[in-house]
């Protein structure tokens, strides 16, 4: 009798386990919304008149040139949970060469840290950086420089999903031992890949002040080219970014500014591998030291290595790695430390 | 007695009318996600490796620009609603110079039509077209010319919101009499506009076809310049796109594959004040003139021009303008009369 009640129950826990996997609780989204923040105006003149034929079929337009142009405006979307289960908003923000796309689906079909966040209870705001994605990109003047173009190859390496160079043939690509990076996603997550300049710093900053400005006090969690904005925009507004939660941070804060720090609690995350790369044992370094500055103006910083507390394989892309719940589930009880979660 | 209870009727229903403007009913989304689909390779070669800094304070990185491009992916969102009252989805595709934007909260801040068929029980996809928004656009060589940015004035007339020039002081600002757009919302409008090329037609082309063999049989609508994609697309698969929404088409089907629309459900709405401008005659007539050849071809066509229905003051941005949803209601009953919804 108690063998079989155990069966039903071991019966009855994979079946729901397997009911699960196909279809996922509902995520229960009460609203969401989205917005353009910042922007300033920018005027050409001087230019010719041309002639547009927009679409086949059409009727031709004449378009003057000459005017006034919005430019620098950052494209905002929320999603608000039927059950908030921390009084602060979080604001994801992407790194370099992305959008807030790295936050949803993950390119392997995967749910995304923005579900996670909402069904953890948070009120989620995730943008496209000034010139990436949904935020537009303004007229030849306006920046110094061209945008860059990434090749398919080139991340696998840089990012750490890979020891050696990128191969569409699986058995000649060289993943790092353990790598949590779905391989078979790579080509998917390079279609999320979209072209940035690399001297427009200062306009997202300020597009990225405009937003912390309209909806918060809220938590920042950055990642990568994010690290430099999180950290200037918390050094720049500490009444209003309330936490900072950087994620394998690539770019730096103000070291001049550290004591704008005091008492904040700022966590800092770095995955895997980083000791066999070439680059990333700097730009850790950059940071740690950073960190004790930061340390020493009276933070209240925590700095997890992953492969310290057991999670290994991590990419630079740690929000699409196979475990990125795991990862998401030691951010969010941080978080809950620190009382911003219930 | 009577008066009584009459006067505490409109008393509750004013205040219901309040409560609701402040707090609209839950959205009720089960899940949302996001993909990108299609793209192809494109080799670049013969190029200098270049040393890029790309976040101060980061590590220099070698970027060899030869090798694999991913280019012409397309964006797409999806929502799912916690009650489906249709069997198909519905695909909305945005205009010229926009991006899946088009369809989510107004620039004055009101719900948009991604919104609405949400509410109304559609799996609804938003996306940005190739080249647009969160598709990200290809490196020098991918397409001929130049990228199109428009100036903050131009969208004003040409979209007719406007019947003079666009003018930053509201007293020297001529809108159409009753015009329906929040002129308010403008600039926030113009946020919107992304830059646009006008040679990667058959690319989005592409784009849109990988999209409905991935997720239709469905109904599509689309806006202004997708009238041209939501018709070749519709011509190329009607196997799998099942009823048409052309919403101010500005870009025409294929005149010689009319009979691929036989017997199917297509509705065209156009707004107002479309004989005061000096290119909109010329656009409606053109689909006229084609619908003639649909239906000639044995399609199941109605045109709506608004103002023939008593509704008014309808810009080219009738789902932004402010009885948007009362828009929408007249596309969603031409849908459930088609049987495509409950």
């Amino acid at each position: 009798m108690r063998f079989i009640a155990i069966a039903a129950l071991l019966a009855a826990s994979l079946l729901g386990g397997a009911a699960q996997a196909q279809t996922k609780p509902s995520l229960d989204i009460a609203d969401f919304g989205s917005f353009h923040v910042g922007g300033r105006t920018y005027e050409i003149s001087g230019q010719p008149v041309k002639e547009v034929l927009f679409t086949p079929g059409g009727a031709p337009a004449k378009i003057d040139p000459n005017g006034k142009y919005i430019v620098e405006q950052m494209y905002v979307q929320y999603f608000t949970p039927a059950k908030l289960h921390s009084k602060l908003p979080i604001l994801l923000w992407h790194g370099g060469g992305l959008t807030g796309v790295t936050y949803e689906t993950t390119p392997d079909g995967r749910e995304g840290w923005l579900h996670y966040f909402i069904r953890h209870g948070w009120k989620t705001y995730v943008s496209d950086a000034v010139e990436r994605g949904r935020s537009g990109f303004a007229p030849p003047g306006v920046w110094q420089g061209e945008p860059q173009f990434l090749p398919q190859e080139n991340p696998w390496n840089r990012f750490r999903m890979g020891e050696g160079p990128w191969n569409d043939d699986p058995s000649k690509r060289v993943q790092y031992p353990g790598s949590q990076f779905p391989a078979e996603g790579y080509i998917n997550f390079m279609k999320q890949n979209v072209p940035r300049w690399t001297t427009t710093d200062d306009a997202i900053i300020r597009g990225y002040i405009a937003l912390v400005e309209k909806v918060c006090p809220c938590v920042v969690l950055v990642h990568s080219q994010a690290g430099q904005f999180g950290q200037k925009v918390a050094q720049a507004r500490p009444d209003l970014v309330k936490a900072l939660v950087l994620v394998e941070p690539a770019g730096l804060g103000d070291p001049n500014k550290a004591e704008a720090l005091k008492g904040m609690p700022i966590l800092t995350v770095f995955g895997d591998n980083i000791d066999r790369d070439s680059r990333w044992p700097t730009i850790r370094a950059n940071q740690m030291a950073l960190n004790a500055k930061y340390v020493a103006a009276g933070a209240d910083l925590e700095q997890i290595d992953l492969p310290k507390v057991g999670i290994t394989g991590n990419s630079h892309m740690m929000m699409l790695d196979r475990n990125n719940m795991q990862v998401a589930d030691l951010i969010q009880a941080w978080l809950k430390k620190k009382g911003f979660a219930e």
